[in-house]
C-alpha cells in the first residue's frame, strides 16, 4: 500500500477540487499541483517558509496596524473618514495581500492562532463594505473624492484585485466564508459597474484581471472571466488619458496583444501580462497567449538583469530600452520579481517552455529571496546590482521612502513588497511540480514531498532529497506508483551543462531543458539528477553597454556578489582575474582580485596616456582570493558597498 | 586716437556704473566686463545670439501667452483666481526669466520693438503685486492656499529670485523703471517677512540668494545681502522637513559650508552654490568661498558628464554618486548647464582658477548650445549621451512632458529651460573677458570687440578675429592701448596641448591654463593664439563603469557624437577602431567603424564561448569611415539613435 507522504500539518482538505492551487487553469501543457499536493520539507525554501511563518507575516500584521492602514477600515465603519485616514491610496491592498498570505499559510500549516488572527482581521474589513459591494477606504464618502473619480491613480480596482485573490486563496484552502463572500460581492460590484453597459474604463494599475480569472476558476461564474477579458481588451487605447510619465507607464499606449516587449511600469506590465495569459488560456485565445509568451521571452532577453530582476529605472519604476541595464540603481523592484514569477509560472503551465521555469528559479533565488533580511523583519523594495556607497541603517520605527537605502528597511511609505513576499513565499510549494496524464514534472528543486494524480486516476508519490542549491545532487525517491508505466520529467536548468541523470544502472548526460524517464517505477526507486554546481564566470551580451568589460560569478542558480565587507575596501576600484575559474570549495566561492590605486585627479576624461583611462591608475594591489557571497545574502552584515558585475583585470 | 570699437547697436549707457554686467562682485581675482564692454560680432556665439533675438525670445513670449501663464497675472488683477489659474506653481518665474532676457537683449541691441513688448509685459505684471510687495499668482488669495504655506514645493521665493534678477538686468541696462521698482518692492517684502525677527524658513528651490546679492550690488542696500546670507546659513538643518526624495533633494541635509560634493537636485544645488559664492565674496568669507570652490571642483571631477552636463538621474533630477555617470538617460538638464555656467563664472571671477573657465566653455558648447534646435523653436530639457531608439516628433502645439522624447520639443509643462536659455544667451558677451588693474584677460573665444578700463583709468580696446571653434586660430588686434605696459592674458583650454602664442617675432608654446604677455602694446599689434583643433580620442576615468571599453571623440571644445543618420544603422551595435586618430578634414570628423552582426538570442548572460560576450556576435561588417557630428547639433536632421561613447573594436 502506498505511503501517504503528505505532511501532518498540511490541512488543505484533500477533497477540495482546487487542492490549494494558487493558479488553476482549466487547460494547458501541464496541470499545476497545489499546497495539498506538494510540501517543501527541508533546505533553502523550507527555511524561507519558516521565516515567513515565524517572522514576516507577523511583522506585516504589526506594521499595517501601526501605520493605521487597518485602522482605516475601523474609521470607515465609525464614520471617521476622511479625517482619520492614513496611508496612500492603495493601502487597503496591503491588508488584502496579507489576508491572502494568511489564508495560504493557514491552509499550509493549520496554524490555529493564525486562523484566529485572520478571522479577526476579516471581521474588521467586512463592515466597511457597502451594500452594493463597493469597498475602499479612500473614496466615495462625504468629504472624499467620488468613487472611480481617479482611475489613473486611485487604485480602486487594483485593491479589489488583491481582495479577490485573498478570497480565492481562502476558498481554495478552506471553502466559503466571510472573506470569500466579501471578495465575491466586490467582484459582482465590479462587473455591475464596469460591465458591458457600464463604465468602459480601466484601472491605472492592472491586477483585477488575474483575480477575476481565478475567481471564475473557483466559481465557474463566466461573468468574471468576461469582465477580465474586457479589461484586457479595453486597455491600450488611451482610455486612461495622458500623464507626465507617458501612457506606456500603465500600458495604455498599445494593446497587450500588440506588445512585443514590455515597457513602462514593470509591475503593472507584468501583472497585465499575467492576466492576459489567464484570459487567453480560458478563452482558448492562442493569438493572445502567443503575444504574451513572445513579449515575455523578449523581455527576458533584452530587459532583464542577471538576477532576473526587471525594471531599470527609478523614475516610473519602469523598464528601460533594450539592453539598457545599468547595474547602478537597478530598480529591480521586489514586486516586479514577484510579478515575473507569477507570469512565468502561468506561461510554463500553458506552454511547457523551460525558459519560463528558468526565469522562475532565477527570480526566486535572486530577487524574491534577496528582499527579506535574515531575520525577516526588513526588506528591499529595490534590488540594485551595484551599491557605490554604504547606506545608512533605517530607523527601526519609521517607514522608509521606497528606495532610500542600501540596507533593508522594516517598512515603507509605499509598502507593497513585504506583503507581496508573504503571499508568494506561502505558496512556493506550487512552483515545484506539475502533472499531466502521462506523469509528473519537477521544475524546481528542494527537499519536498510530491503527490499527484495522473491519467486514469493513478496516484504518484515522490520524495525529493537535496541540499540544493548548496549541492547539485537531487535524489528523487518513488514513494507511490501505479503498476504501469508513467513519465518522470525533470528540468535541467539552462546553465547546467553536463548534468547527469541516473536510475539504477542507466546513467546519461542530459541537456538543459527537460529530461524524461518513462517506465514502470517501483516504490523505493531512486532517480538521481546531478547538476554541476561549480562557480562559473558569466559574461554579458555585447549590447549591454553598462557592464562591458565586466564579469559576474554564478554558482548554480545563485548570482554571487562582492561586498566591501569581504574585500576590505570599496568595491568601486576592484579588478578580477578571469584567467582561472573562480575557486569553489564546497560552495565557498572566491575570486582573484586586484585593487587599483588611483590618483584623485580633476577632469575625469582625457587622452589615453596610461594603461587604464586617463592615467589616474597609479598602481594596483594584489588582494589575493576574495570571497563572494550569494547576492540574496548581501548587506546582512551591515552597511557595505557591493557589486555583481566586476571589471576584469585583463 | 583710439578707435571706438563698440557696436553701433550697443545701447547700455556707457555711464552706467554696472556697464551691463550680469554679475558684479565688489571684489575678486578679476573684474567682470559687461555688455557695454564686450560684444560678440561673428561666429558660433554671434549666430546663437542672433537666433535668440530673431526666434527664441519671441517663441517664449508666444508660449507663455498661449499656456495662460501671463494670463494668470491678468486673472489676478481681475479677481479670476484661483479659478482661471494655469500652469504649475512656478509658472510666474518663466515670465520673469523672459523679462530678464528681454532686458539684457534690449540693452544689447536697442531693439525698440522688443522694448515696447517688455514694457507691455511689465504693465501686466505690475498691478498683480500686493501693496506689501507680495507677488505670486498661485498663493494667498481667497480659495488659494495661504502665502508661504508650502515652502517645500511652492517656489514663491524662487519666483521672487527670478523677478529680482529681471529687475537687476533692467537696472543695469536701463536704470530705474517700473520693473526695477516691482523687483525692489518684492525684495523688501522678502526681507520684511523672512528677516531676523520673522519667518526663519527657506525656499525649497534656491535662487533668491543670487538675486538678493546682485540687488545689493546694484543698490548698495545691505539688508538684501544680509537676507541672502541668512538664507544660505539657515539651509541644511532640516528646516524644510522630510520628503520622499530625501532632504538632500533640496540641499537641506547639510549646510553648503559642509558640503564636499554636490548632491540632490542638480539645479537647486548649483543655484545654491552660486548664491553662497556671491555671499562669500561680498562678506569676505573665505572659508565659505573655499567650500564652494572645492565642492565645485570635486563635482566636476566625479559627477559631471563629458559634455559638462550635471545630474545623472531622472528621478529627482539629481546628481548620482561619484563616477555614476551612465550615458543612457543622462539627465543633464539644460537648466543645470545654465546653473553650472553661473556658478563657474562666479568662481572664475573670485579665484582666477582656469578650471572654471574650462567648465564654462565645455558647458556652453555642449549643454547650453545643444538645447535649442537650429530654428530656435524647440528645445531639449534633458541632454542624454546615448539615445537607443529614435524618438517621436513632439506635437507642435502641445506642451511636452519634460523629458519625453529624443527630439526637441517646442514647450514643456515644466518649461524652465527655454526661458533660462534666452537670458543666458543674451548675456554671453559677459563670459568672454575680464579685467584687473594690470590688464585684460580673455577666457572664451569668439569674433568680438572688447573694451576695458584697467588700473589708472587706462583704456584698452581689442578686436578678436577667429572662426573658433571651427578653427583654432585666434587673432587679437589691439585697437586701443595706453602708452605704458599692460598685460594681456589668454586662456589656453585644458585640452589644448601644444598651443602656440605669437606676437611679432616672439613665438612660443604655451601650456594649458593662462598665458600672459606683458609689454607696451601699440594700436594694430596682432597677437595670435593657435589652439590645436584636430579631433582626438577621449577616454574615461577608470572609475566611470558605465563607459568602460568605450571612447569618445572631441574636437577643440566640442564633444562629437555618432548618429544613426550617418551610420545608416542603429548606433547600438557599433564598434570603433582607435588604432589611428580620428580623421579630421577641416572640421569634418570621421572614425573607422564596424557594425556587429548579432544573433537574436535568449537569455543575455552566459559563458565566454565566443570573442565577445555570450557568443551572440556572429560577425562584423566594416562600415568604413563614418562621420561624427558635434553633439550640440544632434537630432537636427530628424529622429535618430545617437551615442557619445562608442565601444572600441580592440
Amino acid at each position: 500500500m502506498p505511503t501517504d507522504v503528505r505532511h501532518d500539518h498540511l490541512t488543505v482538505p484533500a477533497d477540495r477540487p482546487d487542492r490549494g492551487r494558487p493558479v488553476a487553469p482549466s487547460t494547458g501543457r501541464w496541470r499545476p499541483l497545489g499546497l495539498a499536493d506538494v510540501t517543501i520539507d527541508t533546505g533553502f525554501w523550507a527555511d524561507l517558509q519558516r521565516l515567513n511563518s515565524t517572522a514576516m507575516i507577523a511583522h506585516c500584521e504589526e506594521w499595517v496596524e501601526t501605520m493605521g492602514w487597518i485602522g482605516n477600515f475601523d474609521a470607515a465603519v465609525e464614520g471617521r473618514l476622511p479625517a482619520d485616514r492614513r496611508g496612500r491610496e492603495f493601502s487597503d491592498s496591503e491588508i488584502y495581500k496579507l489576508l491572502e498570505a494568511m489564508s495560504w499559510e493557514v491552509g499550509r500549516t493549520g496554524d490555529a492562532a493564525l486562523e484566529a488572527r485572520l478571522q479577526a482581521l476579516v471581521a474588521r474589513i467586512a463592515p466597511a463594505q457597502d451594500t452594493d459591494g463597493y469597498l475602499n477606504t479612500r473614496f466615495g464618502r462625504p468629504g472624499q473624492e467620488p468613487r472611480y473619480s481617479d482611475l489613473q491613480w486611485g487604485h480602486e480596482l487594483y485593491c479589489y484585485g488583491h481582495l479577490i485573490q485573498a478570497g480565492v486563496a481562502r476558498a481554495r484552502t478552506h471553502g466559503e466564508d466571510e472573506l470569500v463572500r466579501i471578495a465575491t460581492r466586490a467582484a459582482d460590484h465590479v462587473c455591475d459597474v464596469f460591465g458591458h453597459d457600464g463604465d468602459r474604463r480601466v484601472c491605472g494599475h492592472p491586477e483585477i484581471e488575474v483575480a477575476l480569472v481565478e475567481l471564475y476558476r473557483v466559481t465557474g461564474e463566466r461573468r468574471y472571466l468576461e469582465q477580465a477579458r474586457s479589461f484586457v481588451d479595453r486597455r491600450g487605447h488611451g482610455a486612461l488619458g495622458d500623464i507626465e510619465l507617458g501612457r506606456q507607464y500603465f500600458q495604455d499606449d498599445r494593446p497587450v496583444r500588440e506588445t512585443t516587449v514590455m515597457d513602462g511600469h514593470a509591475v503593472r506590465a507584468l501583472y497585465l501580462a499575467a492576466g492576459a495569459a489567464d484570459v487567453a488560456v480560458e478563452d482558448g485565445d492562442d493569438d493572445l497567449l502567443a503575444a504574451v509568451a513572445i513579449q515575455t521571452v523578449t523581455t527576458l532577453a533584452r530587459r532583464t538583469y542577471l538576477t532576473g530582476g526587471m525594471g531599470a529605472h527609478h523614475e516610473g519604476e519602469s523598464f528601460g530600452q533594450d539592453h539598457e541595464l545599468p547595474p547602478d540603481r537597478a530598480y529591480s523592484e521586489t514586486c516586479a520579481g514577484v510579478a515575473s514569477v507569477m507570469l512565468n509560472h502561468r506561461l510554463l503551465l500553458a506552454t511547457g517552455d523551460p525558459r519560463h521555469a528558468d526565469a522562475v528559479e532565477r527570480t526566486l533565488f535572486n530577487v524574491v529571496a534577496a528582499s527579506p533580511a535574515e531575520d525577516g523583519r526588513s526588506f528591499y523594495y529595490t534590488n540594485t546590482l551595484h551599491q557605490r556607497v554604504p547606506g545608512a541603517v533605517p530607523e527601526a520605527a519609521v517607514a522608509s521612502p521606497r528606495a532610500s537605502s542600501s540596507l533593508r528597511a522594516p517598512w515603507f511609505e509605499v509598502s507593497c513588497c513585504p506583503t507581496n513576499l508573504t503571499r508568494t513565499i506561502a505558496t512556493l510549494g506550487a512552483y515545484l511540480a506539475t502533472a499531466d496524464d502521462d506523469g509528473v514534472q519537477l521544475h524546481q528543486y528542494a527537499g519536498a514531498t510530491v503527490r499527484a494524480t495522473i491519467g486514469g486516476g493513478r496516484e504518484v508519490g515522490l520524495r525529493v532529497e537535496t541540499a540544493y542549491p548548496k549541492d547539485g545532487t537531487i535524489r528523487i525517491v518513488v514513494t507511490e506508483t501505479p503498476d504501469d508505466s508513467w513519465r518522470l520529467t525533470l528540468r535541467v536548468p539552462s546553465w547546467a551543462m553536463g548534468a547527469t541523470l541516473t536510475h539504477g544502472a542507466t546513467h546519461r548526460v542530459v541537456e538543459p531543458g527537460y529530461a524524461a524517464l518513462a517506465r514502470r517505477f517501483a516504490v523505493g526507486d531512486v532517480i538521481e539528477l546531478v547538476l554541476p554546481m561549480s562557480a562559473r564566470w558569466t559574461w554579458p551580451d555585447a549590447r549591454v553597454d553598462a557592464v562591458r568589460g565586466q564579469v559576474a560569478v554564478e554558482r548554480g542558480p545563485l548570482v554571487m556578489c562582492l561586498e566591501s565587507t569581504d574585500l576590505g575596501d570599496s568595491v568601486n576600484v576592484v579588478r578580477v582575474h578571469t584567467d582561472e575559474p573562480p575557486v569553489d570549495e564546497g560552495g565557498v566561492v572566491r575570486v582573484h582580485a586586484t585593487r587599483l590605486a588611483l590618483d584623485e585627479v580633476g577632469w575625469p576624461y582625457g587622452s589615453h596616456d596610461a594603461t587604464d583611462g586617463t592615467g589616474v591608475v597609479t598602481g594596483s594591489v594584489d588582494a589575493g582570493l576574495v570571497t563572494l557571497v550569494p547576492y540574496h545574502h548581501w548587506a546582512n552584515r551591515g552597511p557595505s558597498t557591493m557589486r555583481v558585475w566586476m571589471p576584469t583585470a585583463e
